[in-house]
């Protein structure tokens, strides 16, 4: 298997939007071109990425939309959810649970964990809350591979140290904090504030021009 | 005014997170070539990227930790965090909400918009919730630049034209779909898929390394 590059990974949920908003409009067929023009890519970056997923567009008609869905959510395996469980029910958790989109995203939460005793054993969204110092054995039963880490910087390492008691291999962090975990174990930072300094930096610049005009 | 790539304005958080951990240990002076090494980063771009925020670092002895965090904060205008509202009080709108470090990453919330009559008129965190159709006119009273869009695919678009109708000119997108502005205005699309995507393939391909062995 090839390695897929991270700038790849990073693009195809965006080619898997814009298909999907073309297969909604009734559109068949598509061309690199098109959606080189309209995720602002260059065409043949766009074939190197969707190369990675197996599909080949064809020289004239591009790529068949529907296939090219199916191709990216099974390369991603978002086609077949897979069981998780989330650390921290604060109100970034709760709307992480209550994101029902995650399931096309690869991801079935089935049980949450959080320290606060008037939360423990509760349920929301039909999810049960336990208490942390069940982490190890819970995720080791129920097989977990993916957690996800909705907690205060100050905490983030324990739990982590937790999950991965547990047998869990893959961290998704909210955590505004980086964490380190044993060889083989993958995280994620889910950081806002990149996204946040692109905003910020490409205002300053925006105005920056307005005001020379 | 150079304009900054976008690969370097997300860069930039990542620097900033490492300096104050350095900062919060006491380190007073750190080199392009330790910070490349701890963000998994080439020296030359570390050094490049750093530029645009107007800091040098001397040949031998790197840069001056504090006077670095100054700098990129300066140049993200995050240490002067600028007036917002936030449009859409679900879960993830109220974590955002409620989630003081965002005056740190440039972001002060002043009102909150939402469409349930139950919300509105009542407060959060100390912020209170209008009722959408009021957006236009408080927004333009208000002088806000940023809006936070945390509301549902379906009332993203009509959400944006009332934003720019009060005349902001940067919004940060979290509703699961694009959206359109005029020209002159910064969209910046927060994708939880992005990150979700990259930690879904990393988890596939070091799966695949361990079966194999």
């Amino acid at each position: 298997m090839k390695k897929t590059p991270v700038p790849t990974m990073r693009r195809l949920p965006h080619y898997l939007h814009f298909l999907n908003r073309q297969n909604e409009n009734g559109v068949k067929r598509i061309s690199s071109t098109i959606i080189a023009n309209e995720l602002s890519l260059d065409p043949t970056q766009v074939r190197k990425d969707l190369e990675y997923t197996g599909v080949k567009g064809k020289p004239k008609t591009g790529f068949q939309v529907e296939e090219l869905i199916a191709a990216i959510r099974k390369f991603l395996e978002w086609d077949s959810p897979r069981e998780s469980v989330l650390v921290g029910v604060g109100n970034l958790g709760r709307a992480m649970l209550g994101y029902e989109r995650f399931k096309n995203y690869g991801l079935n939460f089935i049980a949450a964990f959080d320290t606060d005793p008037t939360k423990v054993d509760s349920e929301i969204y039909g999810i049960k809350i336990y208490g942390i110092n069940q982490i190890p054995q819970l995720v080791k039963e129920m097989k977990i591979k993916i957690g996800v880490l909705t907690v205060p910087a100050n905490s983030a390492q324990e739990v982590v140290n937790l999950l991965i008691e547990g047998g869990i291999t893959a961290i998704w962090n909210f955590a505004p904090t980086s964490v380190r975990v044993p060889e083989g174990v993958v995280v994620e930072n889910a950081q806002f504030t990149e996204s946040l300094a692109s905003l910020s930096r490409k205002l300053i610049e925006a105005n920056y021009i307005i005001d020379k005009k």
